[in-house]
């Protein structure tokens, strides 16, 4: 019986589906093997209850014992402690996983998720398109030179990251072969492959639960 | 003699003096008592070397050993695991740090940037604006009710959540005041003050060096 939860909405619409933040954690729990149950949360109603947990309003939130953090970042980063699957622990190793799990949060979904903001919100002209463009040629130049972002193996950094860039349609901003093949390898781990589908089945069960 | 060594530019215009990144290592490092030097890269001339070190061709990067880690926020965590100062060593107190650590880059600072890149570039309706707001709401909401952010005492969650909001001009959003005597509490801890003048002399020798 473990005591790592997974907090989530109980469902959400189709756009989303696939995408949301708790298939980080899913992901994270079924690469290092940590025994994890998921949990809900109303969408429809988000109180004050649902504020003291998760201040934004959003998900997900991450249970471990007593401990309860939200921030799927954070998440992230606190499970990596538990395993050295999700990141080495000499000192350079660590390091780099840190760099560059804080680097897809805050030098590119810095860029992706406002530029997708104006997007859906129907900016005539988005103006972080050439920004969002020079992220993705810095870390095209990257993954050129590599498999891994950090410490010449899969590690978290490598999950978020990839996440980050396939939510991402970097199609459209042009061709970088060495992106692509990179979201595609991460993206065909056996563990992604399980949190996507739990995920889709988990708000499929919501769909049911909401057509009673 | 320290092996921590904060790497920032040499010299940089006028306009982001006082707020350069490399204030947020130096600041750490002055509430931990970390000793630590400051060494310089070229801002006009960011080459090859560079981008080895950085990526994104920005600064800073911290040196620790052999160790060399880029993103300020990863070396806040990085100090943050050498000194109980800057984080709780108890498991709730350390995960709160880390939650409200990445919240300010991925939750506050992901709108907060962006909404200035789009003001600088001189978009003339800013599409993140309501978002913004939005955002700055729900932190005035979590500030009222508390002093610090994480486990009832300062930690570096504070130190990143203050430099992230004190860039942002809040009070063109209107009255904020828990958010407002936050910013002005942490901000007025000796350690901000002297890493905040180190900085601005920093770059003031920059410019006499320019100047022969």
């Amino acid at each position: 019986m473990s005591d790592l939860i997974v907090w989530t909405y109980d469902w959400v619409p189709e756009g989303p589906r696939g995408f949301v933040r708790d298939l980080r954690l899913r992901w994270a729990c079924e690469e290092a093997d940590l025994p994890y149950s998921v949990r809900s949360v109303s969408f429809e109603n988000r109180g004050s209850e649902h504020l003291a947990r998760q201040p934004f309003g959003q998900v997900p939130f991450l249970s471990d014992g007593a401990v309860e953090l939200f921030e799927s970042g954070a998440g992230l980063l606190h499970l990596a402690r538990k395993s050295e699957m999700l990141m080495p622990r000499d000192p350079l190793g660590e390091a780099q996983t840190l760099q560059w799990t804080i680097s897809a949060l805050n030098s590119i979904e810095m860029v992706t998720v406002p530029w997708w903001f104006l997007e859906i919100t129907g900016a005539k002209e988005n103006g972080l398109t050439g920004w969002l463009q020079s992220r993705l040629d810095h870390i095209e130049s990257v993954l050129k030179t590599r498999d891994w972002l950090a410490a010449d193996r899969f590690t978290v950094a490598d999950l978020l990251m990839a996440d980050v860039l396939r939510v991402t349609k970097i199609r459209a901003f042009g061709d970088r072969p060495a992106t692509e093949a990179y979201i595609k390898r991460i993206t065909a781990r056996p563990a992604f492959k399980k949190a996507h589908a739990d995920q889709m089945a988990h708000f499929a069960a919501g769909d049911a639960a909401r057509a009673q």
